[in-house]
């Protein structure tokens, strides 16, 4: 197809996270003609991630084509596509297949897994990031179980049935819940040579507390509700090795076959094309407006920005970039009426994590909740910021599904199994 | 956990699929110990593989964990394995990593693809038998929308519209019915560039007639719907080369980026070990009483069988494996209170295929059915076979949803791009 000149200015959006999907579905009456760059072609609902990987829900409830939220917006043409570099000064995003020139770019690329170095450690430990990483997760934790059953030396059986997680932030607190209320409800009948129940699930924090971006009562709380679903809680704990037998703690081994990495994030390299320094973990330092120094028309937004407010880093959630992803928006349009951009402020309007089966913590303004009321207002948010009819209904049902039956419909165990170690024979 | 001993006679099933599963199920009250072996953790309802395949369906949904169907049923003991040999004479079954002794062998390992000599055409026409290629079908058929978008060449851009379908069976009917469902309906507002509707699904056929274990008249229903909507069927026509950009039918060409593979079958390479002489297909030839010739011990079921009944071979289709399942586990019961084996016989309730949207044909007995009828009748009868009430609310909820939006939940692309091919820049 030959594609048409068109007038308008161009707005490249990279990333169809939240930040970008905001940018963009804002910018829906604006003047503009909006190239929307994701390597994927879903939107992906990232905080009910770790559903996916522990088998409560498909894939497909938390993914949602792109083309299909944009439809109807005329003015967005998504790409599936890759971005390689920027090169602020031509105005260019180079693509793995291509090229686009831009009048105002938006980055948004987000965040990916650190292993602070270490990244022998990813083969064992690997991290949750987008729908593949779940599924590969599930598989893994699925067949641990399997190994453990066919295994005839007891101790190596239970080597299957201890899991590590790593890192005690709300991905590691909801792991950690998820997978104690498998071993201990979900699969407890179906084996007939091991008890699922005997499976260990230890949640490691290097700092002094796990949920740090909440107050420490609620820290607390949370390690409460862990610890009396059944999840060891160590704190101060830092892990100096992995390998395919488990990890070390300085001289402290524990001993593990499934260990899962939820514990060190790094901005998206794309940062590092915009000639700017970045900060410790990768980020871009963004001036007030959400713009990069000296270039008005680039703009970063979401996990891939340090944006500082009353000298806090504002943390990498959901909330920050969908509120970022308005505020860039608006300044285009202000910008092409002629106007100034506004700074930027974020408005917190609370945090929580979900623990496990009627259990979360919830910092609401002045209000802190905990446990099942916590649990309830987690679900009812989550279901309202769900994209779709379809999915929203779905998900309340495979929800409504687990909790009633503890039955987890999505228990399949695909594609190949890379941690594969010879089991002994049986007979 | 140290394994006991069992005094009771061991029944090994080789295939989780229907065969294995009815076999194993109708051995519930027997004095039996059963291991199940499949490489799977799942059953798999595979005559809802090809919904999988088109986005309309979750994996999930029609793969149910062997573990959950057989955790009140204590005789039996799944395991997560692949069988490489049998050895008759020993009685025992060579595991990938393991081995197995038995009293009584179940060997249901099913059919795969064959290429007709051609291993070649794999890469370039995947074909459909599990859940991973289905997962391949749906991502590489959404990918070729993407690329088609991209691509500003118009010729170049019709490559990757154009979906050949080698096979005029159900899976092929099926596949062709949803392909251009997707294109005229679910996709056709969602791209910038390009218009969907402009698709071409072509369904090839060697012999004189789809739908060949139908009647003729049938047939030729089913050829009108498909036309009706849109389908271009070809029949007599045998493809003799398949590369990255089409297929070849003697010296014509039909450019296509996508190919789907259903043709050729072949039956599980397991029938080699078993010291009998294989039919064309690979299949072995059972006795009457399903076992083969000199090990009263081994019986063959399901597509791996070649079982002759008033002169002909039965089909490879779901039914013929279920009744030789529930068989095999009552001559087993018989010979184990001393009594002889009972010969089978197929009964044929009758047999059915959809083609679309309210689109199908049905024969039973001597009724014909086809059209909307034919296609409630199809639903009604693949929601009751469907394992687990959670599993049939979900689907029936997925279809209604597909036939009133025409949306499909899981339009989903994951993975590698096996077939990814550079695309020409834009701008």
């Amino acid at each position: 197809m030959e594609h048409k000149i068109d007038a308008r200015p161009h707005v490249v959006i990279l990333g169809g996270g939240f930040g970008g999907m905001n940018a963009a579905s804002s910018l829906r009456h604006a003047p503009v003609r909006i190239t929307l760059v994701d390597k994927h072609n879903h939107h992906l609902f990232q905080p009910l991630l770790y559903q996916v990987a522990t088998a409560a829900l498909n894939p497909s409830d938390i993914a949602y084509p792109i083309r299909r939220i944009f439809r109807n917006q005329r003015n967005v043409t998504p790409i599936l596509a890759e971005a390689k570099q920027v090169l602020p000064e031509a105005k260019k995003v180079i693509l793995v297949d291509g090229e686009l020139s831009y009048d105002f770019l938006i980055v948004a690329t987000g965040a990916t897994h650190s292993y602070f170095g270490h990244d022998e450690w990813q083969r064992y430990a690997p991290g949750l990031k987008n729908i593949e990483d779940a599924r590969a997760i599930r598989s893994r934790m699925l067949r641990a179980f399997e190994y453990a059953e066919r295994e005839t030396d007891p101790a190596k059986a239970q080597d299957w049935l201890n899991f590590v997680i790593v890192g005690g932030g709300p991905t590691g607190v909801e792991l950690a819940g998820a997978f104690i209320e498998i071993a201990r409800h979900t699969l407890s009948e179906d084996f007939r040579h091991i008890d699922p129940r005997k499976a260990r699930v230890v949640l490691l924090e290097g700092t002094d507390r796990i949920l740090q971006t909440f107050s420490p009562a609620t820290s607390k709380k949370a390690e409460e509700q862990l610890r009396a679903l059944g999840v060891e809680v160590r704190t101060k704990t830092r892990v100096t090795g992995i390998d395919g037998e488990g990890i070390w703690v300085g001289q402290d081994r524990i001993r593990a076959r499934n260990v899962i990495w939820a514990a060190g994030v790094a901005a998206s390299p794309l940062g590092r094309s915009l000639g700017v320094s970045l900060d410790k973990a990768g980020r871009v330092p963004v001036l007030p407006d959400l713009t990069i120094s000296g270039h008005p028309e680039i703009f970063v937004i979401g996990d891939l920005a340090a944006f500082t407010q009353d000298g806090e880093t504002v943390p990498g959630v959901a909330p920050v970039a969908i509120q970022e992803g308005k505020q860039v928006a608006q300044n285009i349009r202000r910008r092409l009426d002629g106007e100034s951009y506004k700074p930027f402020r974020y408005f917190d309007k609370g945090m929580m994590a979900t623990i496990g089966r009627a259990a979360a913590v919830a910092e609401i303004g002045k209000l802190r909740l905990s446990g099942f009321i916590a649990w309830m207002a987690w679900l009812f948010i989550h279901i309202l910021y769900l994209i779709g009819f379809r999915n929203r209904l779905i998900v309340l049902f495979d929800w409504a599904w687990v909790y009633f039956t503890y039955e987890r419909g999505a228990r399949l165990i695909t594609g190949d199994d890379e941690a594969q170690e010879s089991v002994e024979k049986i007979s």
